[in-house]
C-alpha cells in the first residue's frame, strides 16, 4: 500500500511522544493507517517523509496544542513524562499538558484518543495477585499517580462530551525483556502495534481501560473487561526463556522492590532527594 | 457408523424448527447420534431418511405437541420465531408453543432439553461492555423478549421438575460473517454442532446458560459459567478477516443499532407500524 | 387537601386491576396525587367519585388499551392474573395485555409505568439464602414466569424508548401476615402506598427493580440496588409478633413448599391437572 | 472541658482552609480535640482564639506549606479548590497544593490526613444507580478530576509509606439541604463533625474511602466498606421535608442536570468559555 | 410458663460446654424453649435443677459422646476450647471431639446443631476491612484454625446428610466490653440469646454462618448473607460508651495486634513456647 | 546437569510422602533442581541415589518431623493420607502431622512449603458450577475436610510468620485418565511437576491456592486467581478421547456420586461403617 494514496482509513492522525522509544517505533509502523500521520514531541526530532507532518510542541502550551490537533482524526498521545521525574515536570507534562490536549480534542470535535497510560497506576497490587480494569487504583510512584489522573480526565470527557479514550496499562515495550519482572510485564512490539490499531479501528470504544501485555506465562492482569477491543497478543516472553531463569534465590522477605507489581518503580522517586 | 443400528447413543432425538437454517444444517449433522432421529416444523420439509421420522407440527396446538414428544429421549428445540415478527406470531410460536412444549416434556417423562435461546436477550448491553451468563437481561427486541420467557420457563421447570435444559445464546450462525457486527457474533456451523453435541452428551447440565459464538478476535460475552459444558470452539471468524475490514470510519455517534450489541436487531419491529 | 382543584402534582393517572386487592386500596390512598384518577378493571367496579374516571377494559383488548391510557400522565399497572391459573388466561392477561399496555404507553408518550411484579420471580430461591435485584430469575410458578416476562418487556422498553418502569417484586400485601411464611413477605398496605409513591415521584427511575416488603425481622431479599427510590418501610411484621410463632416443629426435610421463598406457590399449578 | 488543659487527645491538629464554610464550622466544632488547633487559609481568616494559631499559607508554596505541618499531629485539608474554577487554580491549588501537602507530611512523620475529597469524583454515575467506595472513578467536572487526583495521591503516600489518609466524599454540607437534590447529598453539621471525629481518632483507618452523607431517606452511596469508621449519621434531610417536595413534574428526558449524580456540577465549567 | 409442661417446642435439647462462661448464661436463658435441657460439660457444673439432666462427658469419648446425644432434638455446641492452648487439647477437644460429635449427630438422626465458632476464623483480616460470610477464611491462631476445621466439618455434614447447622462467628460476649476492641466485638448477653435462639427456631437454616456481634458502631462483620435468620441485636457497646473513649494515642505503627480483627489472639500460642 | 554441582536452584529439598503415587513420582523428576533431595515416607521406601537422603518418619512425631526439616530450603508436602480412611488416621495424619510439619518449618526458619491439597474441598459443588480460589469451601469427604484444616493452617503460619504456601488442589493425577469423571479432573504428571516448579520458583508466591489440572475440554475450576504462578499446562485429557466416550446415558437422577465434583468421594467413608 502506497503512503500518499487518498483510501487509506484515516486522513491525519497525530502521534505525540514521537521522539521516545515507543513514539518512534508507532512512526514506522502506523504509516498505513493515515494519509498523513503528524508526529509531535517536545523535542527535535527526525525530519518528515513521506506523508508525515512534524510539529515541534510543549503540551504545556495551550495555543500551541489547539494548533497542533487541527484537522487531526484520532490522537495517539505517547507524548508526556514516562518514567519517575521531577513533581513539576510530570505536573506540566502530564497534568497541565493533558488538561491542554483534551481541551483542544473537543475543541477540535475529535472523537477519539489512544492514551498511554502505564500498569504503574497499579503498581502497589503485590505480585501475589491478579487484578482487573476495575480495581481500585494503587499507583506506585508520581509519574503513577499522574497516570491515574489521566484516566480520570479521559473519563471526564468521555461522560461529558463524548470523546471516546482507550487507556493502555502498558507493562514494559522493549525488544526483550530486560529483566525477571519483565517476563511477566513485556509487550511485545508487534503486540502493542497491533494493540494500538485495536484501540484505534474498533466502532465503538466508549471509555476502555486495558492493560497492554503479550501473552506471558505469568500474568498479574486480567485483561476480560476489554475484550470487545479484539485484541489478542501473538507473542510471548516464553520466546525469551532462558535469559532470566527462576531460581531458588528468592528475594529477601524484605524487599518491597520485589514484592510488589511496581517493581523497581516503587522504590523510585526524585521528589524525596531534597 | 450406521444409521440404523441399534447402538447409538440415544433411541430417539427430536429437532423442532427442522426447516429452518439451523434446523436443515443440524438434521443432517446429528444423525449420529440416535436411531431416529424425529424431525419437526410447522412447515412442510422434506420427507423422512432412513433414521428419520417427520411430523409436521403447530406448536401452539397443545395436543399435537404431546404427540410429537411421544417416545422422545430429548428435545432439541429449534423451532418457533426466530426474527422479530408481529407480535401475535411471537406469541403463539414462542410462548403459547414453549409452554406447551415444556408441559409436553413433563408429561413424557422427558429429562433434556436443548433450547434455541439467542443472544438478543441481551442485546442492549452496548458493544463496548463484556457479559456473562449472570448479567441481567436487557432484550433488543420483542423476540429477545419471549426467549428470555423461554430461559426463565425452563428455570422453572428445572426447579420444580428437574427437566434439565441448556439454553443457547446463539449469535450468528452462518456459512460465514454476513457483515461486520458477525465478526464478533460468527458461530461457525462446526462449532454449532459441537455445541450441541456438548449440552446433549454432558451428564449433567442442570439449567445452563450457555453462548454460542465461536473463537472470535471480539469477544463481547464470557463464557467461564459455562464450562462445565466442555465447549471449545473450533473455528473463528479470524478465517474470514479482510471481508468486512475494520476502517477509520466510525459510525455516527447517533447510530443505535451500531452502539448495542444487538446490532439491527434494536431498530427492528413490525410491532410497531400500525 | 380537596380533590379537585388544579394543583396536585399530576392531572391524570391510571391504576390498572382497581377492583383487585390492591387495587381497591390504592384507589383510595392515591387521590391526592392527580387531579383525576382513571380507574380500571376487567369486571365491574364501584362508580367513579369525585376525582376519578372508571373505565372497564379488557387488557387483551389493543385498541381499547390504546383508548384507555389517552391522556394519562403515568400508569400504575396492578390489573392481570395475580395467582397461578390456566396458561391461557396467564397468556392473555399478563403476556399480550401488557404488551398492549406498553405499546399504547409508547404511542400516547408517556414516560413512566409502576408494574406490580411480584416475588415469585425469584420464589425458587431456598429460604437461606438472601437474594438481590440483580439475582437470575428463578420463577416458582407460571405466573411468576409471567411476571418475568413483564421484567423483561418493561426492560425493553426503557432501553429502546425511554420509558420508565419501577417493578414492585410485592411481598405479601394484607391488613397483617396470614401464616408464618407472611411474616417474612408481608408488606404493609401503608408501605406499599409510601413504594408507589416514591416509584411515581422521584425525578429519575430509569428501569428499577424493587422488592416490595416491610421492615420484616427475617429478610431474604436485599434491596440495595435500589435505595435511589427512597423507600424506607415504616411498619414491621414484628407489630403482629406473636400470631405465628417460632416452634421446634421444623418441616419435614421433604417439605418443598417450606424450603423455597415462593412456599406454597412451587407446588400450585392448575397447569398439570388435565 | 478547657481549651488549654495539657490533657486533650491531641497536641496540635492542623486545619487547613479554615477560611472556607466547611472550615470555619471545624474550627469552632474540633477544638476538645487537641491543646492547640493551628488554622490556615490562603486568604485571611479570624484572628486565633485561646488554644489556636493561624497561619497564612499558599498551599503551592512549598517552603511555607513544609513550615506549616511542623509540629503537628494530624491534619484535617479541607483547603484548595472546592467548587469548579479556571484549570490553572485548580492545577495550583488542588494538584500542586496536594502535593506539597504530602510531600510535608512525610518530611514531618506525621500519620494521618483527613482529607477532603467529594462526591463529584463519582458524580457521572447516573442518579438510579447505588455506588460504593470500590465503583470505578466518573468524575463530573475538572473540579472532580482534581480530586481523583487527591485520592490517588494518597493511596499511594499510604501504599509507600504507610501514612494514613481518610478520604471524605462530601455530598451537600449545609445548614440545610438547598435544592431538592441536596435532600439526597446532604450532610448535616454535626454529622460532618462526627464523621472527622471518627476519622481521625479511629485507631487504623489504612487509606479508606468514605462518602459523607447524612441518613437521608434516598440513597445513591453505599458506605458499607467504611463500616469500620463507626460513622453513624444522626441526622437526615427528613428533617427538611417539605422544602423541596416531590412532584410529578419530572425532569425533562434530555436534562443531563438531573440525570447524573453530580446534577449541576456536570453543566460547570469556566474551562470552556474561553 | 412452667418448666415441665408438655407444651414447650422442644422435648429435649443438649448443651454442651455448659460450665463455661456462655453455656452457664445459656443454660438459664434456654429453659422455655425444651421440656428437658440436657446439659454437659468435660468439667463437673452445677447439679441439674428441675427440667434439666445433667451429663459429665469427655468430647473426646465417641462411645459417650453417642449416648450424650440419645433421645436429643437439637444441640447447641459451646463445648470444647475456646482459647489458644496447646495443641493437643485443641486437637481433641475441637477436632476429635466435634467429629464424634457429628458422628453421633448423624447416628442418632438429630436434623440440626448449633455451633459456637468464632471470629477469630478471620482475625486475620485487618481492621481496616469489612467481611463477609463469604470471605476466605484467616484464622489468627491455633484455636481459630480449629474453628475453620469444624465450619467445615459441619457443611460436610449438611451436604452430605442434610443435617443442617448454624455457625455462629461469636465476638465477644460479656456483661460488657472489657477494652477498646471489644467496643467493635462486644455481643451483648440478650443478644446471644437471641441469636440463638433464631438459629434454632427458623424452619430452615440449611448450613449459615454468622456473626455473632450487637448494634456497635464500628463493624468489621456484614452479616447480610444470614439475614434469613432474622436477627436483629437490640444492644450496642453504645450502651457502653465512656469506658474506653478514642484517644489521639494511635497505636504504635508495629503494633501487629492492633491491626488484625483478632487483635491479641494473634500474638497469643503457647504453641511456640518450648 | 550433575546432581552433585553446587550450582543447582536450592541446596536442599524436602519431599514427604516420597513413597506414594505422586511422591515416586516426584522423587525421580525434581532432581534437577536441588543438590539433595531428602525424601521421607511413613513406609520403607527404595534406598538412596546420588544427590538423595532417605528419612523415614512418622509425622505425628513431633521430635522427628523437627529433625527432618533440619537444613531444608523448602517443603514438597505430598505425605498423610490421600483418601478417605478412618478419622483417627487422617487426624494423626493431616492434622497433628501437618501442625508438626509447620511448627518445624516455623523453627527451622524455612522460608516456602508446597502443599498437596486436594479438589475434595469443594468436591460437594455440584458439577454444573464452576468455581474458583475464593469459593467458599463444601468437602466432599472427611478426607477433604482435613485438607481444609491444611488449608487454613498454612494461611495462618502465612499472616502470622509470613511462611509461603501454595496449596496444590490437585484433581487427578494418573498416567491417564481412569474413568469418566477424570476426562474432567485429570492432571498429568508432567503438569504436575510443571506446577510444583512454578509453585517452587516464582519469587513471590504468598498463601496461593491453586487447582491442579490440565488443560481438559470441561473445566469445574477457574484459576485466574493464581494466574501470577505462571502455570500453564502443556496435557490434556483430550489426548485420551475415546477412553470414556460421552453417552446418552445420563446417569440416573438420584445417582449423587455423579452430581456432585467430587464423585465416587462423596459416598465414600469408613467412618460411617460401625
Amino acid at each position: 500500500m502506497q503512503q500518499d494514496t487518498p483510501h487509506k482509513p484515516f486522513k491525519r492522525l497525530l502521534l505525540t511522544g514521537a521522539g521516545g522509544g515507543l513514539g518512534t517505533l508507532l512512526r514506522e509502523r502506523i504509516k498505513p493507517w493515515a494519509d498523513v500521520i503528524r508526529v509531535s514531541d517536545i523535542r527535535d526530532i527526525p525530519t518528515a517523509q513521506a506523508g508525515e507532518e512534524v510539529v515541534r510542541c510543549d503540551l504545556s502550551d495551550r495555543a500551541a496544542v489547539l494548533s497542533l490537533l487541527d484537522g487531526v482524526d484520532a490522537v495517539l498521545h505517547f507524548g508526556g513524562v514516562s518514567v519517575e521525574e521531577e513533581v513539576d515536570r510530570i505536573v506540566q507534562a502530564n497534568i497541565v499538558g493533558l488538561h491542554n490536549l483534551y481541551e483542544a480534542v473537543h475543541k477540535q470535535g475529535i472523537r477519539r484518543v489512544i492514551y498511554a497510560s502505564s500498569s504503574h497506576v497499579v503498581g502497589f497490587y503485590p505480585t501475589t495477585q491478579v487484578v482487573d480494569a476495575c480495581a481500585p487504583l494503587r499507583p506506585d510512584c508520581l509519574y503513577g499517580v499522574s497516570k491515574c489522573f489521566g484516566e480520570a480526565l479521559s473519563r471526564y470527557y468521555y461522560d461529558r462530551f463524548g470523546i471516546e479514550t482507550v487507556c493502555l496499562r502498558i507493562g514494559s515495550s522493549f525488544d526483550a525483556p530486560r529483566n525477571a519482572r519483565m517476563m511477566v510485564t513485556f509487550l511485545a512490539h508487534d503486540d502493542l502495534v497491533e494493540l494500538v490499531r485495536c484501540a484505534l479501528f474498533t466502532p465503538r470504544v466508549g471509555h476502555t481501560i486495558t492493560f497492554g501485555v503479550s501473552d506471558n506465562p505469568v500474568r498479574w492482569w486480567d485483561n476480560g473487561q476489554a475484550a470487545h477491543l479484539g485484541f489478542v497478543p501473538k507473542h510471548s516472553s516464553r520466546e525469551h526463556a532462558g535469559r532470566f531463569p527462576q531460581t531458588g534465590a528468592w528475594p529477601p522477605v524484605d524487599d518491597i522492590g520485589a514484592t510488589f507489581q511496581g517493581g523497581p518503580f516503587v522504590l523510585a522517586g526524585p521528589i524525596y532527594k531534597d
